[in-house]
């Protein structure tokens, strides 16, 4: 304990005594994320630094004592990327939580890491701009959808984090700050850095400021949702809403059994007849937005003519507050599922062709193992969540990797945004190829030789 | 000789005789790309693979004779980066030039590396489909874009080559075949080595086959054209017209003289009067498109407005066949910089509310030097493309360091789309952090420990 106690003396002097936290003053929060398949951990110590400056001495303090280090946002995360190890060190950016600059000539923001996305779009509305990564949980940090390269409902019209993201502030294990990219969304000097560690879980680097591209906040829009009876007409349908050019920036799929939990749980009244809800077995939900009022109007009639004639039984547009709570339900999806009590939770993604073939396949498969599997998701970017019902862990895991084998062997992947985490490492190093196991391994040598970073997550 | 000749055997063998090119069967065209400032090198070697696998063995090949390697596309890069070494082998990617699929589901192509963007153009349009990355060459190679993370004049709107790839095959200098990505727009597991190779001017990985994300074809458009009496009216503009909503794709300042080249050069008539064109600084063009043609008058009425409102002195909206012709002269400002007897281009980026004070500092920098800069440049994106007059290499060396030097005082970099190549480099190698420098280089090591690949390019 000599030793572990030098570390925390060193630790508290570099973020003072007040915001190092140890032993029992460390409260049961600081041990999990959301993930429902990851026990909880309590770290050695928490620490709460106030500047890039005092991150850069935690590391290079825990580089010296060999204390793997882990870094938390909102701990909103769904793969247990936030959970430390035993005896290592929690470094919480909640004291760095300052909106540095909303630029309004290049459109962008600057904020640091442990700026929620609630308090980004509060910062961003007064100026007509918006931050369009919504992964459904506005308590995230955006150092935490950095770190899983977060996804969400619009990024069928926006893109993901990786998108969105134009720069970084980063502290290498070294202690080293580097800076990259910048206030421009475009930059050809070689590798890309802030690529690089968007979507690390944490592994390579700690971030500690990060530029955001801003869009115009567009002021007029509109919801659509639409029945289907039959689950293959909904994603036939998806490329061709896509193609048609009205934009979406919604583009959702809810199955049956989803759909009729969030009307149950959130009280949602959709207008859509019992007759019509009973042969349902999926709704696609469209939201548009304009510039101007006319065009969103024009584009929800021809949006509603097209889901007729591609097989939707109706099309029925939301008014304002059922669209808002039909949303807000979508966003929730999880919680009702951790409450239905699903084991685990996963998205997959897979090309949108394959999502009809995924689904029959992942359903089957989870009966197979006497469990079960409902869900739903963003159907333009083929992300699909599903709560997963398999008590047994042993089942479980062999479950899981049936359908993330599958899912690879449809040409696409473990997680489409909530990223591996300490829950689906083991997966990706089972599934994936040796080669590019091993190059990743490679590149993660190249920022942390000594492994401190995150240990167990995105490699075992 | 012996060992070469070896060599020789050895690739031969792999590609075929007709397939490998050496001595005065190499055509001068393998010695360059269109760089202005960098000298012409045949390679001892040209080989012409048709499959991965025939690229896999060239490398296992290469790496075990210690021959360096580069990748050539089209060539019509404009820093060198496929300029061959001497005694190397030049990997040139003419035969693997097929549309694998355009997958119309997805809203994908898979192409492998040699196709032109003019193939791309003509094997999407039958589907209402479109790769937007336009970089004013059509002739350059999908992979040579990869190579350079190439952007172009949609690249307000549509984003660069980095927003537009979604994923590779690559081989690494090991022969390892590796693919990243896939027909998805999203995946969280982890690094994304699609984004690592991307933009690393084949330092990294031989890419032989490409997976481009398509766009909606939008069927109706519009140019307009402004002249401005103030260059900081044109910049302060810019930031007004994206936030607006109306989400031009095209969105280009040209300077005064560069117009004037233009319009004497292309024969251009764009209907603004003589005691106009006398007094404007610079110009804006801003394109316009829209699935609906009346949104786009509606836009275009919009727009007018604004320009005026920002202190254009008139709004020009140009005739399809004008229109056309102006974003080909832009397109061809290089050919005209060259023509004039430019010594060297570059296309430095900026913040873009930085783009005035650079521009005023290159300019009397390069006046301090006894030469001239003058140019034009994706206004939106803080890309600005400068044709330099300056002789003499050394004043010419330090001119330039003493450019990028002040673009990355304002938060810029060297280059927002042409590459480091061969021209650049020194220049990254003495302005970049040390700390970042040698993290690059360590990625570079983790893929390419012999450092085969594209040596005297990213890495001096």
């Amino acid at each position: 304990m000599a030793q572990k106690d030098e570390a925390g003396t060193r630790l508290a002097g570099i973020v003072g005594t007040g915001n190092l936290l140890t032993g029992e003053a460390i409260s049961d929060d600081y041990a999990h994320d959301e993930a429902l398949s990851a026990p909880p951990q309590k770290p050695g110590y928490v620490a709460k630094p106030a500047t890039a400056e005092e991150v850069a001495e935690l590391l290079k303090a825990a580089a010296e004592a060999g204390v793997p280090v882990t870094a938390r946002g909102s701990g909103s995360g769904l793969s247990a990327g936030a959970r430390p190890v035993d005896g290592g060190l929690l470094v919480s950016f909640e004291r760095m939580n300052a909106v540095l600059e909303i630029d309004t000539g290049n459109h962008v923001a600057v904020v640091q890491p442990g700026v929620t996305l609630a308090e980004l779009e509060a910062a961003t509305a007064d100026h007509g701009l918006t931050y369009p990564v919504y992964p459904g949980e506005l308590s995230a940090s955006v150092g935490g959808t950095v770190g899983t390269n977060a996804g969400g409902m619009r990024a069928i019209r926006y893109g993901v984090t990786r998108s969105n993201v134009v720069g970084l502030q980063a502290v290498l294990p070294s202690g080293e700050v580097v800076r990259t990219g910048g206030r421009t969304s475009k930059i050809s000097t070689g590798y890309d850095l802030t690529q690089l560690i968007i979507g690390s879980e944490g592994t390579l680097a700690l971030v500690t400021e990060v530029i955001l591209k801003l869009h115009p906040r567009l002021p007029h829009g509109a919801t659509v949702l639409a029945p289907f009876d039959d689950f293959d007409q909904v994603m036939a349908a998806v490329p061709r809403i896509v193609a048609s050019g009205l934009a979406p920036h919604i583009l959702e799929y809810i199955d049956n059994l989803t759909m009729a939990a969030m009307v149950y749980n959130d009280k949602l009244e959709l207008g859509v007849p019992e007759q019509i809800r009973e042969r349902t077995q999926a709704y696609l939900a469209v939201a548009l937005e304009n510039r101007v009022a006319e065009r969103v109007d024009e584009d929800v009639e021809a949006l509603g003519e097209l889901l007729t004639e591609l097989g939707a039984t109706d099309a029925y547009v939301l008014d304002g507050g059922a669209a808002r709570k039909l949303i807000a339900a979508r966003e929730k999806a999880f919680w009702n599922a951790k409450a239905a009590g699903a084991d685990d939770v996963i998205d997959v993604v897979v090309p949108r062709t394959a999502m009809p073939a995924f689904l029959t396949r992942a359903r089957e498969l989870a009966l197979a193992a006497g469990g079960g599997a409902i869900g739903c998701g963003h159907a333009g970017d083929g992300n699909v969540h599903l709560a997963i019902f398999c008590t047994d862990p042993d089942t479980r895991s062999r479950l899981l990797t049936d359908i993330f084998g599958y899912a690879m062997e449809l040409g696409g992947a473990i997680s489409g945004e909530h990223g591996l985490g300490r829950t689906k490492t083991k997966y990706h190093e089972k599934l994936t190829d040796p080669a590019k196991l091993a190059l990743l391994r490679r590149l993660k040598d190249s920022f942390d030789p000594a492994g401190i970073l995150n240990p167990g997550v995105l490699f075992a």
